[in-house]
């Protein structure tokens, strides 16, 4: 753990012992009362966590968190869904890079009862963020959501909703409103490749779809929505692989790449 | 299975009706006595496979295979040693990329008993390779080598030998013997970012560390190695991630990215 991070209802309450990040903490880092460690607030801010006392009932801290996290990624990304021990290490994988959103989005050649998945209402899909999120020392989690269907998806626009904050993580003004690039992955029928694209300044949306692919009907509606068919490569990639990859191209792409 | 692999030994002999293979061809793709599948050597050629019989001791076929398999990348990645479990996932996904070598490094900071896996000598190595490059409809595997330390590794320098089959892939004559361009990833003490470097034409040998990083001692072994280090974004990523990461960018910026 990069950083010991508590949800806003577990503040001011101890830690109990058996919790994962009690053992950490006083069983792989060695504290003890009166040691400080790397904090901060699911959502909110970073800094100092002080133990307090080691009592019976848990581990008793304070904390001095007053340090923005890091920023954000302005790239959203759709994926077909995957497997649910898939989705899992998807959802803590592009927690850890920092994408502002994550889209679970039906396809025609995916397996429909993937979407059925009780992960992202049982706490398993936000343990997994939480994950990411503490690799990468940041409090915020990307913006999960599903939708039964591409269709569906291009219909909500959602990005068009997440556009201030994209603006705002591409380091534009709010106001200027910029539009985001909007990008399908697609190895077997690409209009260009992804090593080509240049959207320094501008927010990216990633659609990948799932391992088999896209159908033709799909490729139509993501033409129809604006989006572009890029190539990344010329190889079959596992959809977790294909999700990285697509998010670091656009990096990149974005200038966001440090 | 995008395409069903088989080692040299196995051809001429009846494939196993539990073998994973043969459940694949005859319950998921529902396969029988005269159908053809897509099928290659590992190491070897691409092409179909024709299934000539069903019987008790197991499906009985024959192989067409004279198309080469797919080039591979002009890329080595050196990592340090990861958990056992994550470097199973580790060798699969880098043989999905097609990398042409993966060295794996014990480094200062990585866990010393990470080293001693079982898994390189007891066959899960391989089978994680050839896991990637089935879902790649690859018949190759990356050369997996590994090095108690880093020092070990940066003495043999094991790209020097290489360096034939890497010009090779990079689209090189192999007379030509271009050195390739050495790069570590480094998020702690960054001498330039990933993004702003150019390989056209060069092949990559990209190390990335254990996930606590480079030790200064080792930064400064990579320096007199004539590695660059070269920061991806600013966020600690996993081990796997960062290799994902890594070997993406390299394909960007070595032009292989299609």
């Amino acid at each position: 753990m990069n950083i010991i991070l508590f949800e806003p209802t577990e503040i001011g309450k101890p830690l109990p012992k058996r919790d994962a990040r009690a053992v950490h903490l006083l069983k792989v880092l060695h504290k003890n009362t009166g040691d400080s460690f790397d904090a901060g607030v699911v959502g909110g801010s970073l800094g100092i966590g002080l133990i307090e006392a080691v009592r019976l009932d848990g581990v008793v801290f304070s904390l001095d968190v007053k340090k923005s996290p890091p920023p954000r990624l302005p790239i959203c990304v759709s994926v077909g869904f995957p497997r649910p021990i898939q989705l899992r290490r998807l959802l803590r994988d592009l927690s850890n890079l920092g994408v502002e959103a994550i889209d679970l989005v039906g396809t025609d050649m995916g397996e429909k009862s993937y979407r059925d998945t009780k992960l992202l209402i049982d706490g398993r899909a936000r343990a997994a963020l939480v994950e990411g999120a503490i690799q990468a020392r940041d409090t915020r989690l990307p913006l999960v959501s599903a939708y039964a269907a591409l269709d569906d998806w291009l219909a909500d626009r959602p990005w068009d909703r997440e556009r201030d904050t994209l603006a705002s993580a591409s380091g534009r003004d709010r106001s200027f409103r910029i539009s985001p690039i909007l990008i399908a992955t697609d190895n077997v029928r690409p209009e260009g490749s992804f090593g080509l694209l240049n959207t320094l300044g501008h927010p990216v949306v990633v659609a990948v779809g799932s391992e088999r692919g896209w159908s033709d009907r799909e490729r139509n509606e993501l033409e129809s929505a604006g989006f572009l068919r890029l190539a990344m490569g010329s190889r079959s990639l596992r959809t977790e692989t294909a999700c990285i990859a697509a998010v670091v191209l656009a990096m990149e792409k974005t200038g966001k790449l440090g």
